[in-house]
């Protein structure tokens, strides 16, 4: 017999965006925040005994989710937080898929869910949005679990509010909104993961914290659906920093808001600057643009960026290739991406 | 259709040993080490810019595994890191059994192992030790993937090590050589891991690098089966102060070393004063030792010692119930335990 599971020995993995150690790189290929963390943060670092490091860290993180649970107006029990939204996302499918099941999302939006679905050895049914990203709602039997980035990635578009809700109350599945970019948009919906049986929301601390370098993501939703998470994760998914850390950064919420209008001011005036040259930007509600380039290719700007150490991303493909993410970075990285083309 | 996986709904998940936050507590219960980390990794935590943490970690863990790979004679191919060796396992359930498939494991052992098994939907085949908790040779076809603790937990036993080769040369799946203890051991058996293309070995910082806090367990083997469980993990699955923090204390070899020699010779005048009381000792090549005690059952001592504030580990059921595991702390906290008996 194969040592490795023939699947796994076929699957074609996620590809990570690149984090290259190049000096005075400006990198706006991960979605990555330009400003630091809360400077609690510094101080958690600079005062944490490491002697503490020799035992086991809380399993349950109990204290980081009653912060969490407070921050949304919820109980402990309807809060998971994972070592990254990763392992949230993976868990669903773990959680949430039988076998013989399936799982859905919309095409395009996050390129690890089909990885995720391979991984668990189901299929991958992908609803195509319209030619201009717009909202379809799917069949409400498509699939024991939907993945809905929502804004979505890599487009940065939000979807039609009500639409959303009808399609959380009819779905028979687990609907997951991946809110990953949610502070960064003018609305979200949390309240639909308090409301339904089937919906969790999934945060994370890697953009609109700045922390994405600790790994610490969390969902809310109904109970039974936080339970069964917490009966398959690794027995100590949270280490005793990330759990330190990341609770001082969600009890900092005026930093985090702060950064993300520093942020959001600044990506209105870049789609303006874009749209001033021609481009075609789709409306952002999240920390990056998805824009289609005036002039040249797609693929040659991404060239031409990264001849002068500035990275951004580029997803080849039919429905994607036309257009470049451009994370939105400081004023000052930006100034410099715009003098660049 | 039911929210939840059916076989998640129905599953017994593993408990952890308590972590409770009692003042004066001898907390002799998860084999935490009692000796502080490396004084590197206080260094670490003091001199790391927080600043660094709003970008993603090094997916791949590049500078740990190189010193990783330096330590161990090998290549950085051949290593793995993970979120704890939980991780480790875990992704070995995936990567190496198929639908279908089952998991082996010794009886007592790990009792993680069954609860992976049951994760992944595969039945666990369990092989009995000797009454004396002696090695049995497991048949070579009996699993895609056989999970074996060595040293032996909880009975702190090193099996033969011509019986633990012949095994690995025999044994037609993967064979996952669960080495937590092994700094604590007169003996390994990681050249295994180099020679054959089915063994891997699994090592870990929580126990011998007084570093359970920070989560960092590592696979060494052949590169084949490191890549299949990098093609499935979570993207970013060590955040960057566990890499840091982990490549600080592999690089200070000596300070784990002395800590082992004081917890072993700590192990070692421990079992003399048992046996002096009539206690039947398992011979220990670890950081804890699995005892029947004389006079008393298991389950009453363990009572007794809780009400005077010493918390030790035991397992109920007919192969471990007469038994307590007791994790060796400092020399004083051992004189605590043997006063209060």
């Amino acid at each position: 017999m194969p040592l490795i599971r023939p699947s796994v020995a076929a699957l074609t993995p996620y590809t990570p965006g690149e984090q290259p150690r190049v000096p005075g790189l400006i990198k706006l290929n991960t979605n990555e925040n330009p400003y630091p963390p809360s400077p609690r943060v510094g101080e958690v670092l600079k005062s944490f005994a490491a002697e503490r490091l020799r035992l086991y860290p809380d399993p349950v993180a109990t204290e980081l989710r009653a912060a969490i649970a407070e921050l949304h107006g919820c109980a402990i029990e309807n809060v998971f937080a994972g070592n990254g939204s990763d392992e949230t996302l993976a868990l669903c499918t773990r959680a949430f898929v039988p076998p013989g099941g399936a799982v859905g999302c919309f095409e395009p939006s996050y390129s690890l869910y089909p990885v995720l679905a391979a991984i668990a050895d189901v299929p991958t049914r992908r609803v195509a949005l319209t030619d201009s990203f717009e909202w379809v709602t799917p069949d409400p039997g498509l699939a024991p679990l939907f993945f809905l980035t929502t804004p979505n990635a890599p487009t940065g578009m939000l979807y039609p509010r009500a639409a959303l809700e009808a399609f959380c109350e009819s779905f028979r599945g687990v609907v997951l909104l991946d809110e990953a970019y949610a502070d960064f948009a003018p609305e979200n919906g949390m309240e639909f993961a308090v409301r339904y049986p089937n919906v969790l929301v999934s945060r994370t601390l890697s953009k609109s914290y700045s922390l994405a370098g600790i790994r610490l993501g969390y969902a809310i939703g109904a109970a039974p659906l936080i339970e069964a998470m917490f009966k398959i994760k690794d027995s100590y998914n949270l280490d005793a920093l990330t759990q330190a850390i990341g609770l001082a950064a969600i009890r900092d919420q005026a930093w985090m808001q702060a950064n993300a209008a520093k942020i959001i001011a600044t990506r209105e005036r870049v789609t303006r600057e874009l749209e001033k040259r021609g481009w075609g930007v789709r409306p952002s509600a999240t920390n990056f643009v998805f824009a289609k380039p005036s002039g040249r290719s797609a693929a040659e700007l991404f060239d031409h960026l990264r001849a002068k150490a500035i990275l951004v991303r580029h997803f080849p493909g039919p429905r994607t290739g036309d257009f470049l993410r451009i994370t939105i970075g400081t004023d000052e990285q930006m100034d410099a991406l715009l003098a660049a083309f």
